[in-house]
């Protein structure tokens, strides 16, 4: 069979399950993890903290094309996905290791836009790139390693895991930006300055919302994953981790309102399939929530509530009218 | 210009310099770091041990084609290369991440075996496979990440940095059988099967030095790397991070004797450059290295000695001749 055929999600479970299977029970490394597989990252103990990593690679003609995406945006995305997961954990990113596949006719300078990008985005957020390996290859991708560390020493994360029917579903920022952008650079489409500005940056230049994963966790909220496959389908996830389902009140999403202005109808589709604006996507009690907002520095927006259905997402009106969403996600094999 | 003209290691220099001018000091990261790029791997402080970490990477038609090479050998090779590293440092591995690209038309299968080969080493190396990802691609590559910690809480590390004129060098095991095995593979030669297996394993399975290399941290040697690019090219490697040379005996090199039966004239130039061996190359005193001698399983062969003059790496033959490597190493991006 092939992996298209299988799909992404379903040869990732039969991976996860050969891991586990070959646990080694003896070996210090298994006894101080705390997290494999199937969280935003992993995590294990190391002395008195906890440490996080997660790797994600963008590749060329899958992720992006050089036809709308700059060589400096590319270096601050790869990044940035990354960090994106070390929020969702509540964390703090601290190394990174960057793997680069490169045609040998790449021009050098489109090499030191790529780490331009990177740089400024590892600078700001304290990330030290401490690691790297070029490699010939036919398409180019860059596929980054980040180390992080949890806050403080109880190691408190947020877990996908951790979700409880009651609990609300709430989402920092906007949704459908990055994807409606995609849609506006493949299509070349365009709109007013602002707009196009607005759009490509949130499909080329996320900016991972870590100081709101840790508010999360001072704020006591358990529960939290970035919104990368799309609102929807990583909604699935943590329901999946938790097994509890979700209803989701689809007018209270928070579609930003340029992609509202420039998709019309298409925009909640947008919104809660497109995936990639990088937003934290966390569930808690309603008091907990309130507490987020007061302190946030960004939107922050209930939209819906946890139910003891396992795996099951229903989409709800304004007129109270409920229905089972379409497309939930992205997968990197079909074809 | 093209990355190409450039070549690869003076790229890696450039993109260094900015790595370095991006340094933070205010961050916690830049401040417990010990080792950013340019040695076997990073390290850095967390609480009382010293963390290790290092990314490489297999790409398709590159550094390896399925007309010779099974799913399960990629496998077990793309870890094996990265513990490799660890072995330089005299660590311990400890954790796994692995990004793969596929091409949509992958057997399920394959990707199974190429687990398989990965999870018998990290199985008996005591890695845990701890992240994932997956993403499609034209082209078939396996970037892995691997973390470890040293084994003492002094942080004891080999280091590139850490050679002496006067120090003797020395090397484990043999040379010469991976790039040999390639080249059988490559040109479809025949010998007799236990050369065979003996060359394909010498390629497609290297066995990563990791008890060697904590014996030479036991042993008081301060200064190790992994012939990966060549033993030539990785002598020049510590040269440089030392700022001195080193005569190599060309006689004394222990060219593995299946390769010098079955390659006669060319086997000493694939053992000098051929790369991919992934043994320990390793500097210092005589009576350090009889010390390794006694205790490891392996040979320990000295081959030379280090010079004061920096960078500068001579051959000495058996009749004293002197003469300067031609070809010393591999840039992926010469075409």
């Amino acid at each position: 069979m092939k992996i298209s055929e299988l799909g992404q999600f379903r040869l990732i479970d039969l991976v996860n399950e050969m891991v586990n299977k070959s646990r080694n029970e003896e070996s210090a490394s298994w006894q101080n993890l705390i997290i494999g597989i199937g969280d935003d990252t992993a995590a294990w103990r190391c002395d008195d903290t906890t440490q996080l990593a997660k790797v994600d690679c963008q590749v060329q003609n899958v992720h992006f094309s050089f036809d709308y995406v700059t060589w400096e945006e590319l270096g601050w995305k790869a990044l940035a996905v990354n960090l994106s997961d070390i929020a969702a954990m509540g964390g703090f990113p601290r190394y990174a290791l960057v793997s680069l596949g490169l045609p040998p006719d790449t021009e050098v300078d489109d090499v030191i836009d790529l780490y331009r990008g990177m740089l400024k985005l590892a600078k700001s957020s304290g990330t030290a790139v401490i690691g790297g390996n070029m490699s010939g290859s036919a398409v180019v991708f860059v596929d980054v390693t980040v180390i992080g560390s949890t806050g403080d020493k109880n190691g408190s994360m947020l877990l996908r895991s951790s979700v409880k029917p009651g609990d609300k579903v709430a989402v920092t920022g906007y949704v459908g930006a990055a994807a409606a952008g995609l849609e506006m650079l493949r299509k070349k489409m365009r709109f007013d300055a602002e707009t196009t500005n607005i759009l490509r940056i949130g499909f080329a230049r996320p900016v991972p919302r870590l100081a709101e994963g840790r508010l999360l966790i001072e704020s006591g909220v358990k529960a939290a994953i970035d919104i990368s496959d799309g609102l929807l389908a990583d909604l699935g996830h943590i329901c999946e981790s938790s097994r509890v389902g979700a209803d989701v009140y689809i007018e209270n999403v928070p579609v930003h309102p340029k992609v509202r202005e420039s998709f019309g109808d298409k925009a909640l589709e947008l919104a809660l399939s497109g995936g990639e604006d990088y937003e934290l996507l966390f569930t808690a009690s309603r008091e907990i929530i309130e507490k987020v907002k007061q302190s946030a520095r960004c939107p922050v927006t209930v939209i819906g509530e946890i139910v003891a259905a396992p795996g099951k997402i229903t989409l709800v009106d304004g007129k109270g009218n409920r229905f089972s969403p379409g497309k939930t996600g992205w997968d990197h094999f079909k074809v």
